[in-house]
């Protein structure tokens, strides 16, 4: 049998949101390799073979998962979310690098529900007009290159949905993103604060720039930041369709 | 019965990528209302009024969903994609600022794969790093708006995806974005054209800014522009998960 790698997305954490196609590729998989709380929601059975794995070792597993494809198994490798949003398409393709074309495993990604989308939903349509998704970690670019992006996306009128914004690991990337914002944006700009979206655990905080403290924020946290049109309506926050000239 | 407003997405196209979440709601609906072409994918039975309408009847079709949510109906308002991403969810919540919130009937939304990710996801990862959405219609917005926009996105190393690249009605869009981009942007920057990304029609040309022509996009187009460094790997695109200082 052929092998086979494909990279998937489980979507934010609802059974009801992950796609059929990608559900289908769970449930045709002989391996399936990811970051071990994803990998947590993949039920064992006979047949199938999870290979849990910690969130720093992208590069390794994607390895892994290349080397078991060519050997001809069924490989899924799954992220949450999209998995081509910060998350582990990228780095599949990156350790396709070391590997001369004709050698490439057959590989599909099948796109998923990314958490930002997911936590607009949630709270109405904040992300409604132009907008940036930007990962705060610092583990792969510089601090300065993470506020350099955030003061442009303000500049440029965009909304914005923060990645990763805080960690144990990586304290201050959230707080650095508010002073960048403070720079840039009026104190009353929207500020949604949605963690672990779809999940029992969800909770989701809209409050505004002026009250947005760092600590409100954790590894589970998407962070949205709304942009000069964003309101609220009734329970609801959108960002109208339409654009003031100069944002 | 009290009535109930579910705001959709119904995803790029494929069955298979239609959330389970989704579809509940579709097959709940009394009544399902959204642009002709999205409706056409709702099969018809018994109990079901289907509400096709034009395209620039988003307000409208907004206001006649939530009266029928207030008079007891099932209502699915359905997009493609996500109903959060340029499309209906956005229209509702602007049209209810005309209603008391008392009076707002219940309302959910339900996120859904963007044309963006999905078309990321049949290439690759070319959005595997920070990136934005910018929609390319002047309907709701300046054209310096929009050039405003895309500049910040490229000054700020962000890849980028195009919603709404081109139209007769609108066909000068897309050609304004290339100059901007040809300002900002080195030649060799790599530039997608998703053409009804994961349907029958799909077509989708990989190719770079110095040969990018703005006919290539037309409305069913999403265009997708790499940072500074999305790169090939065999058949694939994708954007390295670091950044390089100053991008």
């Amino acid at each position: 049998m052929t092998g086979r790698l494909t990279i998937l997305g489980l979507g934010p954490g609802a059974a009801g949101l992950i796609a059929p196609d990608a559900q289908a590729a769970v449930d045709g998989a002989t391996d399936v390799l990811g970051y071990a709380p994803y990998v947590a929601r993949i039920p064992a059975r006979p047949g199938l073979t999870l290979h849990p794995t910690d969130n720093r070792e992208e590069l390794d597993r994607a390895r892994h998962a290349i080397a078991l494809a060519q050997g001809g198994a069924q490989v899924a490798v799954v992220s949450s979310g999209d998995p081509g949003v910060f998350a582990m398409a990228a780095a599949v393709f990156e350790a396709l690098e070391d590997i001369s074309p004709a050698d490439h495993p057959d590989i599909a990604v099948i796109p998923g529900i990314t958490a930002m989308l997911a936590a607009a939903a949630r709270c109405g349509a904040p992300l409604g007009h132009d907008f940036c998704a930007i990962n705060l970690s610092d583990n792969l670019k510089s601090a300065e290159t993470i506020r350099h992006r955030i003061r442009h996306a303000a500049l440029g009128g965009f909304a914005m949905g923060f990645y990763n914004p805080r960690s144990k690991a990586r304290p201050d990337g959230f707080a650095r993103a508010l002073e960048v914002l403070r720079e840039t944006c009026e104190p009353g700009r929207i500020v949604i604060f949605a963690r672990a979206v779809t999940t029992p655990d969800e909770s989701i905080t809209v409050t505004t720039l002026a009250h947005a403290r760092d600590d409100m924020a954790d590894m589970r946290t998407v962070v949205l930041i709304g942009n000069p049109q964003t309101r609220r309506v009734g329970k609801w926050v959108y960002t109208p369709r339409f654009a003031s000239e100069g944002t």
